[in-house]
């Protein structure tokens, strides 16, 4: 029997199963993947990234504990948590945050957690985030907070993934780190100073509001709509959401936390369902949406597409070109052509 | 006429034109790169990596400054220095690195600068740096230092492409530094703490040592090797190599440095090379070179095929397709089921 009817059904052994088998990619968990599919697009993808020190993982930690717990006119949000480790390719990394969270967030069956490491390629990477994201969302958590270590290409493919983006700053990380704001900053659409005690404070911020005009929102989006532009140009999409409230424009907003001792949770909480509103309401979430399957299929194709390309060439004549390449008889792009017009 | 035969003269403007031509993967850039292929395989490839606020920029500055102007009893190296920054993917970043560098080591003709920022895909920046780096060991850089930003998997596949491999730290960089340090240590030959006039150094040394132990470097190389071990058993290659000193082992120093200062950096230049005189002592050099050119080759052969297949279908087959995902009347997978089914 497929694991696509019990996890629709809340059983969370079969859940973790599930995603076991969406790890090791077998066709058992593809199979009930392609059954889940028509039950996702309920739930609010939120992206959480930062570089190492920020506090990341105690502020995802609390935020799941506001969703629980929230204020009395509130009802609580069934939680998912993916924590996405791309540091460690060689032997995956992602072990230790797991048990400690455990001990915090611990039989809630409203809350499920899953880190991972990298394996193989970053495209692989995404492309199990995605799929893992999914089957949470068709097994009814309603939001899905997914948490990524770093400010490189990694975090951006993440969190292409996401509706909503937080960025989490620290104070006095170090002085170069202006440069790579301005790249971050691109995806945010709430902006996090946690470990607000420190001393710096007030620098953090003032960097962070002077890289975030360089920075402009609007811009981001067009840009981001243009990556997938071989398939569809700009302007077929913004007549197709003529009709929405597209002069709606979000600011990211600032806010400032100290984790881990819950201060300002409350205030990111609610910033991020604003976000989730004005989405609905300009229009954005069946941009973004679009925008993110389009991403997720590119990534599916380029993996497929190399996986049959393998199986389809015998290995001993991989091994030989690849020697004319150390032998500089052979350049790499040569090699492709060679390897390729042979097995087409 | 093509660019190669200026190249090969040691004409810096068509350096720098065929190196435009590479970055925007031009039909010329491609002769180019293909007649210049020969001459490559001299170079020794230093990578540089570590987290924002190390001082990477600075330490590179100053190794090149070094090896510019030797011991008398040195003779200079002729120095490339690639700048990636992959953290700006959409409007490109590694804007004023440029420029800063200019004014310290302008107007000298044995060193060549290029700064790159991230284009579309990891793959693509990778293939792309792998490129600009081979066009600059056919010129005659003897050694070529190429920088990155991060702590993530673009970092490693960068450093998948150098010879030897030099991870910066920094004192006081954060409290969970330690979680991405166990991976990133597992791709370093030598360990820089820059900034080493800063508190916290001795803590920032014992972390490191601490860690060292546990991504023991001939774990690293097995590891390597493996995940191309699709196309050739570790087997056959540690065989192939046995003839060699394959019982000279490299231990990673931890060396400590003030960059902005000039504090320290003979000896991380000293170390540079005694790790290249380890490589070629032990058989090492020829197995990363092969490992080196048979990732770049999977890295080609992967953005060739997705490209081909892009061309080979109609765009409105796509917007279609991805339509029926929108819809949730396909999955993705099924998508690409549906969509390889029909191009070939």
């Amino acid at each position: 029997m497929s694991l696509a009817t019990p996890v629709l059904e809340g059983n969370r052994l079969a859940l973790a199963r599930l995603l076991t088998q969406i790890e090791n990619d077998t066709e058992a968990g593809r199979v009930a993947l392609n059954e889940l599919y028509p039950y996702t697009g309920k739930a609010h993808l939120v992206g959480v990234t930062g570089a190492p020190g920020t506090g990341k993982s105690s502020l995802v930690n609390q935020l799941a504990r506001y969703y629980r717990h929230p204020p009395e006119t509130e009802t609580a949000l069934k939680i998912g948590i993916v924590a996405v480790d791309p540091s460690s390719p060689f032997t995956g990394g992602a072990i230790l945050g797991d048990r400690v969270r455990m001990r915090d967030l611990a039989g809630d069956p409203g809350v499920f957690i899953r880190s991972m490491a990298s394996r193989g390629s970053l495209g692989g990477l995404a492309t199990t985030t995605a799929s893992i994201v999914q089957v949470m969302d068709a097994a009814g958590f309603e939001m899905i907070l997914i948490e990524t270590v770093g400010a490189g290409q990694a975090e951006v493919e993440i969190a292409r993934l996401a509706h909503t983006t937080l960025v989490i700053e620290a104070p006095g990380l170090g002085d170069d780190i202006q440069a790579i704001k301005a790249g971050i900053l691109e995806i945010a659409d709430i902006l996090v100073i946690n470990k607000a005690d420190r001393p710096g404070v007030e620098n953090a911020e003032r960097a962070l509001r002077g890289n975030l005009e360089l920075a402009h929102p609007s811009k981001r989006l067009i840009n981001m709509y243009s990556e997938t532009a071989h398939h569809a140009a700009p302007t077929v999409a913004s007549q197709h959401f003529q009709g929405e409230n597209s002069e709606l424009i979000w600011s990211p907003p600032i806010l400032k936390t100290i984790a881990t001792e819950g201060v300002g949770i409350a205030e990111v909480g609610l910033e991020i369902l604003r976000h989730y509103q004005y989405l609905v309401d300009s229009g954005e979430l069946k941009r973004r949406e679009k925008a993110r399957l389009s991403a997720e299929l590119d990534l599916l194709l380029q993996a497929t597409l190399v996986q049959r390309w393998r199986d389809s060439i015998p290995d001993n004549r991989y091994q030989h070109v690849l020697g004319q390449i150390v032998e500089r008889k052979l350049s790499p792009w040569q090699a492709v052509q060679r390897l390729l017009s042979q097995s087409t």
